[in-house]
């Protein structure tokens, strides 16, 4: 039934063979690998106002200047990672980057915030969709949450069928959303050209404020950043772009970037000039959308492909984690299973485990986008900040024709990552602590199996090893429960077997129990020799364990192997096991785990 | 970990030579016995006046008239169970009485309702004891769901470690409470004498109300009578006393009879004539003991005694569900695991499943016992009803010296347990409904696991079945997932068993891998045959059972066993057990329930 279950949620399994790369060209690839950065511009200018409005809204008109900060910063990352496409066209993520050019453990660092981030990509963006939806139909608003978690569980099940096949279908929200956001952002410069728009909302541009400061300037600009996660996307996978690759590539980017730049440019503006305020239970941008069409047709297409994107944009986690989920596991660095695909070709174990965690963080943080957001703005700047340091060091060793150029792009590139990095720890301390507790547990737990792996390699391999001893006969041990055909069937087993000694044991419960099985034994089976243990605890295993090891001693001692064979019966349907005690297998269980014996299961399957 | 957390919890483990019964005398047999029925005063009264005051508190006289009602049908059921203690000296509880004179089904019923019943009343018990704290502590209220599951943890465990040792100490709050509420009514019937309280509180007796009519007071009767929940409780413990057995538990079932009548009385006057108004948050028994002492020592003094004798009243469900869940499970309509007595003698699986189904009932209604009790009270009356009438068939059958009078008083019993029965299907139906749907369908489970108990007996019994077909040799299939020392070490034993062949599986996933593996398994184990088998769906089982099927068809044909031998590698400690893929667990779990192969582990334990 579960089984089922699982057909009708994902499809038939599909065969390894049945595994094609589609190539994508540049209008598809745009759409696909931009939608996780340009729908950051749902809400990162609203992270700017949030920490204006600590001060009061006359601190609004700062916004323009944040915002000019951001857009330098877009132009040094969007510089430096083309350089990356053109170093790495297999693919340059931050984890290979880093571990390539700086080392295992800042290849680490960027792996494990990675792995963090992506998850908080899912969170974040499902949260900040169920916003945009929330904020048009208010009543939903105290569902949020678990709106969150059905779109999750919606996505997980839909990255385990499989999406490539759909991937047409998603590139089209991607560029609704866009040209909704043009024609919000044409309309409203119209309107405010025109004279509709009065010009008391705002105050103006370089109005003094009371209490404003560096720190909190910093902290704006800092939380405005947080629209630039997403920018890496490209970068990472060069390999899924038809030839040339990194040419079609780079000018993706390009125009990833011009996008997002406009985007976010109009949206700050506009916000600004209609004086928009940040409210808990309406998105900015739905604030803007309402006062430029008011509720009609264009607000709720707005809203709508807002929060498809967002959601598109969470699916983007989807792909990342996986892949690079198997990179971390292919280098040993978190268990196997990650490497394995499952039924539809997907990484499976990936998929559900980003699923999982993201449905905790958002349940954690009752879907309340902005309390998660700096932990991910932070995610995101620590890998841009090593791979960036990974270029320089590469162009340093490397000295390619016109490496000067290319090191100082990237050292900008760099550094200005670094100084954003640094005014999240300065400015968001209480929001981002908790990074610094997980990312050194992450990197040791890392380090933990890594170094498991290769202890079991060694213990395994063949050549490093003690000869294995010889087995010059075998001793058959056979816990017996009663007279029944299970156990007839384990005994004619054991005979077959041509061992050296076959011992049936029995271990009664009641003392006076004792005497009449053993006569009932004799005339049954006279050439079996029984032991009848005692068990004063009602404990079948534990006087069972001695014995065997008793047996094992003396057996050891002519090199002879013993073997523990397990009469069980085998009910026809699956709840009739709860109906016995499943006394065969925590038998099973116990002798592997924790006795050197070799345990062998005789089954007996009833009929009815 | 997990095992030192239940040495710590519940103690060492104790012998079987250890279980030694304790007989009790009249005292302690009748604190201890009697905390269920006693207990019952807490809540019943409370019951009658929530009925009433649908239609007004004018209506509240009434419960005086109930309340002697209420009085008769006590007095008609100590009477038929004081017959019952003597005919069935070794314990009486429904289950026997009714499978013994009325038949298996009958006795279905009863020990169905009965079983049902045991779990209602500790859910009932604690939420009620709760509810005397929290009305003390009204800033408790809000966590009342919290406590209660609290308790039944705290009892839950106390029952594992096994309380009889402690048993001494469960007699005081049982005779504090008593005395507590003898206090309260003594001091309130001196102060409504001294004319201390005004006699405008109420209306007077006889008052015409509007609204009342036969259906409400039925009802209301039918509510108060769950204040006699618990007196079947000292029939079903004769054993237990000492001796003369019989005859001194008659005595403490008229002492807890005579008890019961007085606080019952006592406290319906009390509540009528303080006028006490039912609340949700605060219950009579406190409203009354405020308005006789304030909240003083003595207000606090009752609230604790009656919160610990309501816990107590809990506690009697741990004894009699694990002895009546034996008793059936003996009988095999439930399954078996229920007869095994845990490390400190007691029936722990009885324990954790009352545990449990309290805690799942307790959260279902939200600790609320006014929605729980009716139900309660019905699963109590029906068993009731059927024991009575089961003695009214067996003097009948047996006709022992003065069985007319012995009839009459069976008879009387059964009618009045019937006609309650009936009154809260007529008055309660959308309260109690679910037992129609539940007692046919545990009856239905009851016969199925019965019926599956006798065919596996069937099948197993060696004197009903075909010959063991014989087996003339063995073919081990060794499923290999690489060169390494685990498989080497179980080719090694394969070896050793002297099959009739030996034919190693790999399951490459990968085709360009298989040629080269060949090849190296050609130079390892030259005298080893090995199989490569193609996986286009990436899964080990599904070819390698495919590959079974056909060795098991040839093999039969001249009666070869077929046996695989599966690797297995231990790691060192538990948690690297998530690092592996537990394929060996999967096939071997496959092979064992949906193939009829033998199956043998040979581990590989590894050494760090």
């Amino acid at each position: 039934m579960l089984s089922s279950l699982k057909r009708f949620l994902i499809g038939r399994p599909l065969k390894s063979a049945e595994l094609g790369e589609q190539k994508l060209n540049k209008t598809k690839a745009l759409a696909i690998l931009s939608s996780d950065a340009l729908s950051s511009v749902a809400y990162g200018p609203e992270q700017i106002l949030i920490v204006l409005f600590t001060v009061g809204a006359a601190a609004f008109w700062y916004s323009i200047p944040i915002a000019i900060g951001v857009l330098i910063l877009l132009l040094a990352l969007i510089a430096s990672y083309r350089q990356i496409i053109f170093a790495y066209p297999h693919g340059g993520g931050a984890y290979v980057v880093s571990k390539e050019n700086l080392g295992i453990y800042p290849g680490l660092i960027a792996g494990g915030s990675l792995l963090v981030d992506y998850i908080l990509t899912v969170a974040v963006s499902v949260s900040a969709g169920t916003d945009a939806i929330t904020s048009a139909f208010p009543s939903l608003h105290p569902y949020n949450v678990i709106i969150a978690i059905a779109f999750v569980l919606f996505i997980t099940t839909l990255n385990l069928r499989g999406v490539t096949e759909s991937a047409s279908i998603l590139a089209y929200p991607v560029y609704l959303f866009v040209l909704a956001l043009f024609v919000m952002i044409g309309v409203g410069i119209y309107n405010i050209a025109a004279g509709d728009v009065s010009s008391e909302l705002h105050t103006s541009i370089g109005t003094p404020v009371a209490g404003i400061g560096l720190f909190l300037l910093l902290k704006a600009f800092a939380s405005g950043s947080s629209a630039l996660t997403g920018v890496e996307a490209i970068s990472n996978a060069i390999p899924n772009f038809k030839s040339p690759a990194p040419h079609n590539a780079s000018k993706t980017l390009i125009a990833m970037g011009s996008l997002l730049a406009v985007l976010f440019t109009g949206i700050v503006f506009l916000a600004y000039y209609y004086g928009v305020t940040p409210k808990a239970e309406v998105t900015v941008v739905s604030q803007i959308a309402e006062q430029t069409f008011g509720r009609h047709f264009m607000y709720f297409f707005i809203q709508g492909t807002t929060a498809l994107i967002l959601i598109l944009a969470a699916n983007t986690g989807y792909s990342a984690f996986p892949l690079l989920a198997v990179n971390l596991a292919k280098d040993k660095f978190i268990p196997r299973m990650f490497t394995i695909r499952g039924d539809r070709l997907g990484y499976s174990n990936g998929i559900i485990i980003l699923g999982l965690f993201s449905i905790i963080l958002i349940i954690a943080f009752e879907g309340q986008t902005e309390h998660l957001i700096p932990l991910y703005a932070v995610g995101v700047f620590i890998p841009f900040t090593l791979s960036q340091s990974g270029m320089v060091v590469k162009w340093i060793r490397e000295k390619p024709a016109g490496w000067v150029s290319k090191l100082i792009v990237n050292s900008i590139g760099a550094a200005i990552s670094l100084i954003v990095t640094i005014m999240f720890f300065l400015t968001k301390f209480v929001q981002i602590w908790s990074i610094i507790v997980f990312l050194p547990l992450i990197i040791y737990l890392f380090y933990r199996i890594r170094k498991h792996y290769e202890s079991v390699g060694d213990q395994l391999r063949l050549s490093t090893c003690e000869p294995a001893i010889p087995i010059e006969g075998n001793v058959i041990i056979v816990p017996v429960a009663g007279i029944t055909h299970v156990v007839e069937n384990s005994l004619n087993y054991a005979k077959s077997l041509q061992a050296h000694q076959v011992i049936a044991v029995y271990v009664p419960f009641e003392r006076e129990d004792e005497a009449a099985f053993e006569e009932k034994w004799k005339n049954w089976q006279p050439d079996v020799r029984l032991v009848t243990l005692h068990s004063p605890y009602r404990s079948i295993i534990q006087p069972l364990s001695k014995f065997i090891d008793t047996v094992q001693r003396k057996a050891g001692e002519s090199n002879y192997q013993v073997t523990v064979i397990i009469p069980q019966f085998i009910p026809k349907k699956g709840w009739h096991n709860i109906l016995h005690n499943q006394s065969s297998l925590l038998l099973r269980t116990h002798l592997l785990y924790r006795k050197n014996v070799i345990v062998t299961t005789v089954p007996y399957h009833l009929k009815k």
